[in-house]
């Protein structure tokens, strides 16, 4: 089994050039954020990553957890590496100076981020509900309870959670049963049952704070009648020292295909007296902070997608690079090579790494839009930048997570029958991967989300001003001096217009016929992420192209290759996709369900 | 858990309109195939599938194999399930009638085998590798090796094996180095290390015949100085009767990712005296005698793509038609309807429902081609079928197996968050249909066969045959009185055009650019399936709508509105693939090895 290395100089190179980190360091409140700090910050997350997380990566699957009497024993070196995580200072790094975060940008954390979720999807998913539950609180928390729970979560030595799903409402929450009754102190007794909680219940922190969607006596019916509550595990005395255990506990944990070393937790609410809860901002509100926090999550999720497609693809590439395969067809040198010298075991490499490329290139462009529309001084930066960090949102979390799904799959391929065995180590990242199209809402909730309150909703100018944008920097490949670049620019002019008429069918569909634009949400969602990851490939190789005379000629190369190849093999795939959106709702539609 | 239900309905279409089974039952041999013998053959192994192999398809996925001290212990119930399956005849009845089987079409067990792969694919195993080394040896062992060997293996008394696989010699057999000294009473004596051994070792039957691929000490290097072998777990007396334990054990078995429940096995022979084995056919031709057996292996390995495909649709159907999932977008009445209802739903489940029929239309239609191959009294008949089911061999095994990943996938898509955990039961299809891609030659191995010996080597006049074939339907359906037939075979004209070009691509460059050639490989496999699928569900729906005012009519109804998401949602995908084969091969070999 290989080990993770932190891609770092990909991941400066994107930032640099499609998040403009540079651009980023000027604004106000991330002065600190100069080359230097953030190359060494790389290097340094990268050889945590490296030599403490991915080491307990393959036994924490192996392992997974133990359930005993509502108490669940993580596997073997999680709680060691999540003392030493919290000790260095990376728990909180990506939080706000305020609550003992350093304050960096979004970009900067971000890449951080990939590098955990490589070594370790399972651990990682600690400090990311931790940094979530952390923002929802800090949003729209009293003071008191921001100085109750926010420093001991930055800090990392008590965890966070989110508890939305119920049996009975999965994606829909309008279906939330969970009550909250009124106690006289002020606070609440929470009762209910919450399932799938991811890391619910462990033994790595002194306390776990659970934020819950619960139901006030008077609530309305449906999504407007959903309270957001705070409930730890131990109750908080008033010098901030743990008292009573609260009324909630995990009644079991699940039996999952991957991230086996993550705890994902049946919690059971006020089975006694209720479980004391503290209301978070106003009554009736909850889904809405939820949806704060969420979409950060939601940017979190795609990141994984890039994240475990980066760690399929250096497991591949080591197998590939050392397995005998045989003679390479037409060399009459007749020695017999590695898997990576053979045309069919290139083709999966380029491929794989070539997608994943791109996928970092979206999540990390839009990660600078999410700096700028919280850091620009010009509101109408900010504005521009929310409303792309907007429409890109589902496209990040729907596109990187499905484009993983192939990464990782095919990282199994690339092994051949070792790949099957799963002491080789490629199957857990399939394993863990498959969870990422689900998780934080499914694909499907990602692409009518894009539909309809990204691009229906508000006419499509989000959209336009985007493939504007997006035919500027084609006009410039189309006018290069260099030929593939000017190749490049014809192959993402041909998938602007295949958006361009999927998005004009859609504003037109959406109202009149919004199930037949439904029908062709998931392909409209692949559609916009395989257009922008091929403009941001594309811009990728233009920066490398203009400075090819640099130290790094041979990498600059690379990228052009890795353009190339994406504007070759994987553009020509938006056509079906744009055949599907335009032509293909009846189809999908038109089969009785008795004849299913 | 849904159960399994045989889709015999389904499968009689196909075989009838695509495989001509009405044809085949007039061929010598095959006249006991009369149309209510194969109903009741598919009725009673559909309910011997239902009843006694799915019960313990996920039970055998929890526990799997146990290996103490070389012996295996399988799974509750597999033992049992395994001695009613060959009481009942069915283990052996594929087999020619010569050795105990029933002579039916392969055809019809084709449909059969199907079955026991969609309710337990571990199980079917045992038989389908049993079955491959009864046709070894059917087709070269000598007539004492026959007599010995086979009446026990159609019973299902005694199990076989292949073994070909060493820890050095996977895809690359040339790098066999298991050893066969020649001992004086004309036996050998074996030893080496095979791996992969799928029921190598295990408690269901008496005996275990292994056919092994080893050197002979004067053997030429490479491909052409390898022989095969019958090595028995306990040899043989002259009555009949079992004798001593061979010198072979299992060393030990895996821990896969799926296939839980058939053992897969490290082979150790020799490791005291020599396993004592008997030589098949002529010295040095092992790989030869292999091959014939392993093209139907291959046949079979395709089929479980289709069949694990129809178990997760099934499964997935299942929970789709009962889960409840929210509002209806655009639906005024408010009321909450199952998932199958919403257009995403349905999205999902039409696709998974198409493509399955599509793959079980191509290797029935192969089926056929096989009964032709083998029993038609014309010798051009015979050649002609015998060149289809040569050029599609691959391609059955490829393209189904590779469509049955995106179906196990989406399987659990359809479930939400419950489709992660385990016990939901729709994990272990695609866990269990990741190996398919990979043994009996992976993916990229049938498409250089494809590309190599079937198309380029004959100089592609079998592709352009059935090229031939097909754009003589598309004339049909472009002339048909119906709009949609109309429309569908413009969408097969524009797909069989791809498939043209991409073939006189590969032709004109296999000789001079075989590396560029080889890198479109995969894509030109897929194309290729993608098309031949195409014609054969129009041509299905050809033969529904000539007959609509039969009682079933709202399944041929059904079968129309398959073709047509066919070719609307899959057929446009063959563009990208086309242009992958025949541009894309440059920018996967560009990149030098170092840069990845």
């Amino acid at each position: 089994m290989s080990t993770y290395i932190a891609p770092v100089r990909d991941m400066l190179f994107a930032m640099n050039e499609l998040a403009g980190l540079d651009e980023i360091a000027t604004l106000p409140g991330y002065e600190e954020a100069t080359p230097d700090l953030v190359e060494a910050i790389l290097d340094e997350a990268g050889k945590f990553a490296t030599e403490v997380l991915a080491p307990i990566n393959a036994s924490g699957d192996r392992q997974g957890n133990r359930w005993v009497d509502g108490e669940v024993f993580t596997a073997e070196g999680f709680g060691d590496a999540y003392r030493t995580f919290c000790e260095t200072g990376w728990n909180g790094m990506p939080a706000a100076t305020e609550f003992g975060g350093q304050g960096l940008p979004i970009t900067v954390s971000t890449a951080v981020l990939e590098m955990w979720k490589s070594a370790n999807m399972s651990f990682s998913l600690c400090q990311m509900l931790t940094l979530g539950a952390v923002e929802a609180i800090a949003h729209h928390g009293s003071d008191t309870l921001k100085a109750t729970f926010l420093p001991a979560m930055v800090e990392g030595r008590w965890t966070g959670t989110m508890n939305l799903t119920e049996p009975q409402a999965g994606s829909d929450l309008a279906a939330v049963r969970s009550r909250a009754e009124p106690r006289e102190d002020g606070s609440y007794a929470i009762s209910g049952t919450k399932i799938f909680i991811t890391w619910g219940e462990h033994d790595m922190a002194e306390n776990i704070v659970h934020l819950v969607l619960a139901r006030l006596p008077d609530a309305p019916p449906g999504v407007k009648g959903i309270s957001l509550f705070v409930a730890p595990k131990f109750l908080v005395n008033a010098d901030g020292s743990l008292g009573a255990r609260n009324d909630l506990v995990c009644a079991s944990i699940e039996h999952k295909m991957g991230i086996h070393a993550s705890p994902t937790a049946v919690m059971a609410f006020g089975e006694k007296e209720g479980a004391i809860g503290y209301l978070v901002g106003e009554p009736n509100r909850g889904l809405e902070y939820m949806f704060t926090m969420m979409n950060h999550a939601r940017l979190n999720v795609g990141l994984e997608g890039v994240a475990i497609s980066e760690r399929a693809y250096q497991q591949a590439l080591g197998y590939a690079r050392e397995r005998i395969q045989g003679r390479i067809i037409g060399d009459r040198s007749g020695d017999k090579k590695p898997i990576l010298h053979h045309p069919h075991g290139r083709r999966m490499l380029m491929d794989r790494k070539v997608r994943t490329e791109a996928t970092r290139a979206l999540a990390y462009y839009v990660a600078g839009c999410m700096d700028r529309a919280k850091a620009s001084a010009d509101s109408e930066t900010r504005a521009a930048n929310e409303a792309r960090l907007e429409l890109l949102t589902p496209v990040v979390k729907g596109w990187c997570t499905e484009v993983a799904q192939g990464v990782t799959w095919n990282g199994i391929q690339v092994h051949g029958g070792m790949g099957f065995i799963e002491e080789t180590g490629a199957c857990q990242h399939m394993r863990d991967a498959r969870i990422t199209t689900i998780y934080e809402g499914t694909t499907a909730i990602q692409a009518n989300d894009l539909i309809g309150r990204k691009v229906a909703r508000e006419g499509g100018h989000a959209m336009r001003s985007l493939i504007e944008e997006m035919s500027a920097s084609r006009a410039t490949l189309e006018a290069h001096a260099d030929v593939q670049l000017r190749k490049i620019g014809a192959a993402v002019g041909r998938s602007i217009q295949a958006l361009t008429e999927a998005t004009d069918w859609l504003l037109t569909a959406y109202e009149p016929r919004p199930q037949q634009a439904a029908a062709g949400a998931v392909p409209f969602l692949k559609l916009t992420g395989t257009v922008v990851g091929g403009w941001l490939m594309a811009r990728l190789a233009l920066s490398a192209h203009a400075r090819m005379d640099a130290d790094d000629a041979e990498f600059r190369g690379a990228k052009l290759v890795s353009a190339r190849y994406f504007a070759e093999h994987v553009l020509p795939e938006v056509q079906a996709l744009r055949d599907a959106v335009v032509g293909g709702a009846e189809s999908v539609l038109a089969l009785p369900e008795t004849l299913f």
